[in-house]
């Protein structure tokens, strides 16, 4: 069977570097590792408004962003479709009818939800766009029939989700849907990598995220204010590695050849650590030889970014074209589904005979 | 401003005198009042299958029996727009949206649905599609900018609930939508007629109606068999009104002018039930009226349903029509929801352009 992946972000700020490691870095990966026969990265404009009604331009804004830092990072239109949600009225309609499948107690259930809901302060407010956002998923992962969703291991209950609404349109219509598989990510540094003040996540309203698309000076401004041990007051005190956002983020970073260019008294992040531990390493040390890695690795994002900001409409163009052609898959699943359902009465010949013979008593 | 009309029903059976005296009758006179611009009459086929997961089958094939009940009724497909909801994708769509315009909780406070879901015996198992039915419901009030709603007064709560949405919608977005009102039917008698065996409901798997397509023959039967006072054994004995189907029917069905032509010994209801309760008339006397009555009221709507039975691919060719006619008023207000929302991006020259001029620093 063909191997399709389903993956995109919510187009509410520029990216950063936590979903760089996070996603982004091996999304790139997967989409040159030619494994995979079709791949889809959808710009999530319509799951964002489900928590951001009030505020509708900051979506708009942000999809051109998504796109820049999509296109920066390495993502190719010649083979990922990099698409808009919103511009798939397919994806609704799938979504619609999904709703009937599952229960209002299944989805109060699911963790990930739960999660999220206390992540937002919802409450007893929760947008029911919110509420049913794992049947819209479902609808955007089965409208491309993908096999394979790239995903960390707290979204693992949203992939469930999908496969119980497969297993439940097909054995209520027919076999239409293909059940998808997480693909999980193993390098748990790059799972929650936290924001530059050492809080657990990278936030816009904190103030705490490297850009992807920050110059070099503000990396660097950055990366030298990094929290790392309260208690490492003097250069020769022992350092604490946990909860040090220098090395949580060398731990995501890092790679050996990282050394020999920028570091060559050390043979590799152990060396590096021990020697924080026992004391006798300064912060800056360190800092710098993380600013050196990360500039190394924005640096051609940056580079690239800046050629297609030159031309935001051909960025629109690349957009337009990778959600047609994503909406003719999505318009082609929904038609199965629709012909699964016996809900396309217009065409359907012996519906019409069969009635018609009744009312003549044939 | 011109006045537009929304009704419908779920096609998960042939309709009833229930039906017809609760909605019917009076939908064909809204509609040859000549008081509305337009009226789409809606088979809600998509709403049926909310709670109908398990058996589509039901709802595909009673579309074609509430079709030809509604144009054996007098609905004339020249003035009342007669439409398949799940032929209009542009319904899912509002719907989706409209999703992030209300919460949870306030679904959960509407009247009309906690009582249905009590009906359903759903308890924990409701489906979400269930759940938000009054989200959809506002997607397909707002989709043809109703005005009125005829509706019961136990769907007032589902009018308000459209109306909220009508006004967040407006106040976030744009002026798009329109606050419809509900039009209440004011006949206490008809609006909840009950079964032939006195039970407060009429429903099929009671086998307790009078369709409108029944038989003249399977009609008096079901008349002469009608639940009346338990207690009024013989024809002397004083008769009670209360809970007596019969009477409750008279109320519904019965105009002066009937006595003249069947039971011209009383000159009104009130004569016949002063006499009931005193005692010395007799049920199927009473029974026989109402039989009159009832079969001069179905005999048209009868004669009508038999010409219409003959050609079904025409029937389905009304509905196409219909369909295709409010889809197209159903695409133009998506449209307008859309613009207002900004979420279409590849025709929105100025996002364009601003976006542009930012990365250009101008």
């Amino acid at each position: 069977m063909e191997k399709i992946i389903l993956t995109g972000d919510r187009p509410t700020g520029r990216l950063h570097v936590g979903h760089y490691v996070g996603s982004l870095r091996r999304r790139v990966e997967l989409q040159n590792s030619g494994e995979y026969s079709k791949i889809f990265i959808m710009i999530a404009d319509a799951q964002a408004l489900t928590d951001n009604i009030e505020n509708p331009e900051k979506v708009r804004q942000n999809i051109i962003e998504v796109a820049l830092d999509y296109l920066s990072c390495g993502l190719d239109p010649a083979k990922s479709n990099i698409l808009i949600q919103s511009q798939i009225p397919e994806l609704c309609e799938l979504t619609f009818y999904y709703m009937d499948l599952v229960t209002v107690a299944r989805l109060q259930r699911n963790p990930t939800v739960k999660s999220e809901i206390q992540m937002r302060n919802f409450e007893a407010s929760i947008p029911v766009g919110f509420f049913t956002y794992p049947i819209s998923q479902a609808a955007d992962i089965t409208a491309f029939k993908a096999t394979t969703v790239p995903v960390g291991e707290d979204q693992l209950p949203m992939i469930e989700q999908t496969r119980e609404i497969v297993r439940k349109f097909n054995s209520v219509y027919d076999e239409v849907l293909v059940e998808p598989s997480a693909l999980i990510s193993t390098n748990q540094a790059c799972l929650r990598l936290p924001g530059i003040d050492g809080k657990a996540k990278m936030s816009k309203s904190l103030g705490n995220c490297i850009y992807l698309s920050d110059s070099e000076a503000d990396v660097k401004k950055k990366i030298m204010s990094m929290y790392t041990d309260p208690e490492h007051l003097l250069v020769s005190d022992p350092g604490h590695l946990e909860g040090n956002t220098v090395f949580t983020y060398l731990d995501a970073f890092c790679k050996p050849e990282h050394f020999e260019r920028y570091l060559p008294d050390y043979a590799n992040l152990d060396e590096l650590k021990a020697h924080y531990t026992r004391g006798g390493l300064g912060d800056v040390k360190v800092k710098k030889f993380l600013n050196n890695i990360i500039q190394e690795e924005l640096e051609p994002i940056r580079k690239r970014r800046k050629e297609y900001e030159k031309d935001i409409p051909e960025v629109y163009n690349i957009l337009r074209k990778g959600t047609e052609a994503a909406r003719e898959v999505a318009a082609q699943t929904l038609s199965e589904v629709k012909s699964a359902m016996k809900i396309n009465y217009f065409d359907d010949v012996e519906l019409i005979k069969a009635q018609s013979e009744k009312y003549k008593g044939i």
